[in-house]
């Protein structure tokens, strides 16, 4: 055991049921339905029920399933207050892991980690993560907290607390595809800390609060954020060229593109990219969408034949941009839905769990002596 | 890629020049050099440069890193403040896990993670670290928050914040022992999981609160609890034999026996068996240790040709109940030891940073159809 395969490219870490990736056909699927089937015809409610139950819900479970989650809207008051006297300019990656950390103390069964309490908590901190965000979001804007109206949707309840008004039916559906397209991807950074940590039988709070921790980098979720940037220092679609080609020419990476699981199109950056296109002409953003589609347009001139491609992050920057979302509620947002992909891998792990321990190679010195301070 | 070792077992996940574990012969080195030696002859602060530096500190250097920590003792007064709204009921590391991810919050450039950022967000979390347990701890009881006093050592100055009273030497001493011990251990779970976190270029306080939450698990640091439950559980040091030869026959696990890497006697458990032993006879536990001491001799007996030998879990149960703390502060007392091998690991990572992301073996269904709800 001398050889390694850093950051463990190839090794096989864990089971799943939940989705499949197939990187070099650019194909995903969830529980084997394709990504575009889901993001064309299905709710991110149903979509996290098949992530969970691995089959999509009949008609009176689906209905059980939003009422439950419905119900669960509104966090603790004393979270509420919390969210109150955090600093105005913390980072919302830093106050969303600090959050959903917090419920932990507030659960007086925190530590259950049967099946059933990993589902029952699972959905409550599902339920009551798009109140936290809005809420620190309204705190440091100086403006009241809006409580969540339970007969909205995920997407339309998050958009309604952030803004203080119900989103039209547009801005709603996207949202919502946003959450369907983001919210599992194998065992990516965030969902396999999620199972690392709950493999020592932990608990729901410490797995999630880890995945929010890992999902805040760049070279993660944070991802998106630096597409958004990019895009504003770009002033005009014809701007365009003569920043990519300056880019490549440095060897700088252009955000948005590559993966290291697809060396095709990211399935999902087609799907974000029809509801991008559609959002930016209706909300008065095409300048926007054309920039994003001149840049692939020249990056598959040039790179194209390496195997680098759009990926997820690419396109929702442009649609979180037409929803009127700020730039740094963009990580928040995949956060919101990822949590439904955590959650399913926390409960396959504790289903057939085993402790990850991996090896490590020591390359330090061995047998040495322990020299007195007065002598080194 | 059809088969792969579950929990990760036995394949190497990154180089470390750091701990050294040898579990056949029951060997643990920091940089070299014998757990045995730095117990022996070390204090907290010097291993934890050992770790950060991969060297002993001369006489200067000891001294400025000494300085600099105890210059950070006191956390932030809104982080005090946040700590006396906070449930007195909640779970001790629940709480720890929340209050070094509001840390984050609280620092205005807390994404930095180059090296040198690393190495001094890690020095003031460790730093503080303490008062953060103390403080929890008096709150919930009712009790004023005690200021940390710079002129003492990392160990004094934890229990002078949690019991209002400097400790005595030998209490002092077996504390910074514990310190020693538990301060790096290869790729642990919680070690592992903050260099997982640390790959996605997050920062410092996600990488650390993720690693406080697996911690917590009972595969984890969370074990040493569960053998004072034992030891609890068994009136007198005459009642160890019938206990113990009850749990096996029903297979069921004796606490603080076993490891996965271990196949022989734990080194650290060896050390901590002395102290524990002279601990015990100087605060009257007599009693505890000798019941500690049987039950190792009928598990050697019954089962140490298996290669089940006493952990480091086992005899700091005994240490820290002699310390006189309480037992939902015996996991968080190896939360404070480990934060100096956990920075050391990210530091580590940081140096030469490869994300991980490694693949699932997907085992559901392809090529479902989305079937409308009335059809299903």
């Amino acid at each position: 055991m001398t050889e390694y395969s850093k950051g463990l490219e190839g090794v096989i870490a864990a089971e799943t049921e939940m989705s499949f990736i197939d990187g070099k056909k650019g194909v995903l699927e969830y529980v084997g339905i394709p990504i575009g089937e889901l993001s064309a015809n299905s709710t991110f409610e149903e979509t996290v029920f098949l992530l969970w139950n691995k089959k999509l819900p009949k008609k009176g479970e689906l209905a059980e399933f939003t009422a439950q989650l419905r119900d669960r809207y509104a966090p603790p008051e004393q979270i509420l207050d919390m969210i109150r006297t955090l600093p105005k300019e913390a980072g919302t990656m830093h106050v969303l892991r600090t959050v959903i950390s917090a419920l932990g103390m507030h659960d007086d069964d925190a530590n259950a980690n049967d099946l059933e309490a990993a589902r029952q908590k699972s959905l409550t901190i599902l339920a009551q993560a798009p109140a936290l965000v809005a809420a620190f979001d309204r705190h440091r804007k100086g403006r009241d907290y809006i409580a969540p109206d339970p007969s909205l949707t995920f997407a339309e309840n998050f958009l309604y607390m952030l803004n203080g008004k119900k989103p039209t039916e547009t801005m709603a559906r996207a949202f919502d595809i946003c959450m369907i397209l983001h919210a599992d991807h194998g065992l990516n950074n965030s969902t396999f800390t999620a199972r690392v940590v709950i493999s020592t039988l932990s608990d729901i709070y410490s797995a999630l609060t880890a995945a929010v921790g890992s999902l805040r980098g760049p070279l993660h979720g944070g991802a998106n954020e630096g597409v958004m940037v990019m895009l504003n220092e770009i002033p005009t679609v014809a701007d365009a060229e003569k920043y990519v080609m300056e880019k490549l020419a440095n060897k700088d990476r252009i955000m948005g593109f590559g993966h290291r699981v697809y060396k095709a199109k990211d399935p999902r950056a087609t799907d974000l990219q029809k509801l991008a296109k559609k959002l930016a002409e209706d909300t008065g953003n095409t300048d926007l969408y054309e920039k994003s589609s001149k840049i692939e347009e020249i990056m598959e001139r040039e790179v194209g034949s390496k195997g680098i491609y759009p990926n997820v992050d690419f396109y929702s920057a442009t649609t979180y941009h037409c929803i009127g979302l700020e730039l740094d509620l963009f990580t928040p947002m995949f956060a919101l839905s990822r949590l439904g992909g955590w959650s399913g891998h926390i409960i396959e792990q504790l289903t057939d769990n085993r402790l990850f321990r991996p090896g490590a190679k020591y390359v330090g010195p061995h047998d040495q002596p322990y020299t007195p301070v007065e002598k080194r």
